[in-house]
């Protein structure tokens, strides 16, 4: 077990200075250079409610601790930089937790800061409690020059993309839940473990400024897309048969008897990237996506705010969305 | 209880969004304005480590949780803006205890915010846990024009003030430990249950660059001290018959049988402001002090770095700092 100096002084040592930060750990706020950072997240990840000790490494969860926060500056089309990290952690928690947990931390910084950009600790705080581990990262970035992308932008008429599957995070956690064989779903789990963030796809979206509006996958496809409904004032229609399937998903929901529409349109935490293109701009994405090997999936379109969500079998007939769920071997 | 969304929507009444920010609560990111805030700090509450249910009311908690950032943004010379609130509540809290913490979130803000800033919400997170309550408040603030005031510039010959009395907040929890009446001793218990950070008087040092160096009390005067000493790479002697003395402590001190100077050198959470003057700006000092009615306690003086931290009694003799402690009642 660490005491609060001696984790702070470890912390130090371990993330060097970011980047566009003055004065980091060690005074009683961290100095920033002017006119550098114009973005602003911040995650909790709560032992039990959102990682389980006997899921995940220590690293694993310092990792996503990161990695969720990551996927937010992505998602304005920006670049991150400095973090800030509050850990909450036992009294009595032994020191092998503490290094895998900044181990994971330290790995999301270096494998998935994209060129140009330094993530890395300029403060934070350490707490002692008697529950459950608690891990905040608020982390700053730097919009494009083009302007940040938020989720007002769609209009009627828009193209809707995503750039890989979803439902993995969440078929993952009930891989877990049930006991499975974590080896005979690999991705399944690893998207729940260790998820991706599109960090560098984000702030080459925003450079180019190619979407409308922009949002990661965090509550579930068809969620996250309605929040960019809500914020744009506009209706949307999602072309099913054009999502993309993971054939593990596939095999898991074929074993588990389940819908894989369902876990593909609300299963949460993938930190996907979804949103909207203006179609003039869709030969722009196309250009990029190939110089850069995306994968790209034109899944549906804007449409006016009467139209409201609707969901598209592949005979272009809507579906009913309250009946498409996925299963829960728990709660 | 509150469902996240409710939650958040809720806040978002609550704190209008600040200035400095483009956009606030509702998108993957809060946007800045471009060179608007340039300090941050961030600080965690534990239930059942920082603050207790039976001792201070929702709205004490609501208000200390941002009552030590506002104090961490002063203590570096400037002045407050935007700040995120990660709230961490059982998964079945009540509405009251939610909507108490609110409440006085937006007292500190209402009633500490100083003229010429907007201290007000601009994201956050909300999350479940089957833990205690963790509230994590992270501010951003803007340093003086004349550059922040960190740890690191005291020199020798210098000046140490304090603006006020130390030892009030331990005090305050011993005699709520103890179960004392807490209305005998309301001026130590407020120190626990509701701090006054010097936002103003932290903002207007910076403005006039008054102190070399400058730290808030939350460790204790002795450590904070410490720490000036230690990044300034200095010693310092503290003149123990000029601190401040609070009656109600003093009163405390004798109805417990216990050193009231180990109270004042060495209870923490006070968020007093200690800081460092060089002689020639003493009568700036004075001359700022007598207009804002300000009391100034000058209380030592910076020395070379071999002398370390000496504690001088009233005949100039230092004193053994090992033999000063103050009174548990508990641990």
């Amino acid at each position: 077990m660490y005491r609060e100096f001696d984790l702070i002084e470890r912390i130090s040592k371990i993330f060097g200075q970011p980047e566009g930060v003055t004065l980091g750990i060690g005074d009683d706020c961290a100095v920033l250079d002017p006119g550098r950072f114009d973005l602003v997240t911040t995650d909790t990840m709560v032992e039990g409610v959102h990682f389980r000790r006997d899921w995940s490494s220590p690293q694993d969860i310092g990792f996503k601790a990161l990695a969720v926060s990551l996927s937010d500056v992505a998602a304005m089309g920006g670049g991150p930089g400095a973090f800030f990290l509050n850990l909450t952690l036992p009294k009595d928690e032994d020191e092998a937790f503490v290094e895998g947990l900044l181990e994971g931390l330290k790995q999301a910084c270096v494998e998935l800061g994209p060129a140009g950009f330094e993530v890395s600790a300029a403060g934070g705080d350490v707490t002692a409690t008697r529950g459950p581990v608690v891990i905040t990262t608020t982390l700053l970035g730097e919009a494009s020059p083009a302007g940040p992308l938020m989720r007002s932008g769609a209009v009627p008429g828009d193209r809707i993309v995503i750039l890989g599957p979803t439902g993995l995070a969440q078929a993952g956690v009930e891989v877990l839940e049930a006991g499975l064989d974590p080896d005979d779903y690999p991705a399944l789990v690893a998207a729940h473990r260790r998820p991706t963030p599109l960090v560098r796809q984000g702030a080459l979206l925003g450079l180019y400024g190619i979407p409308s509006a922009l949002i990661d996958v965090t509550d579930g496809l068809a969620q996250d897309l309605g929040h960019i409904l809500e914020r744009s004032k506009v209706g949307a229609s999602i072309e099913t048969h054009h999502l993309p399937r993971h054939d593990e998903l596939v095999a898991f929901c074929e074993a588990t008897d389940a819908d894989v529409l369902g876990y593909m349109l609300q299963g949460g935490e993938d930190l996907q990237l979804c949103f909207c293109v203006p179609p003039a701009r869709m030969p722009k994405l196309w250009e990029v996506a190939r110089r850069e090997d995306w994968d790209v999936f034109d899944i549906g379109e804007v449409r006016g705010s009467d139209e409201g969500l609707r969901v598209l079998g592949p005979d272009g007939q809507p579906l009913d969305i309250e009946t498409i769920g996925y299963q829960h071997f728990a709660d």
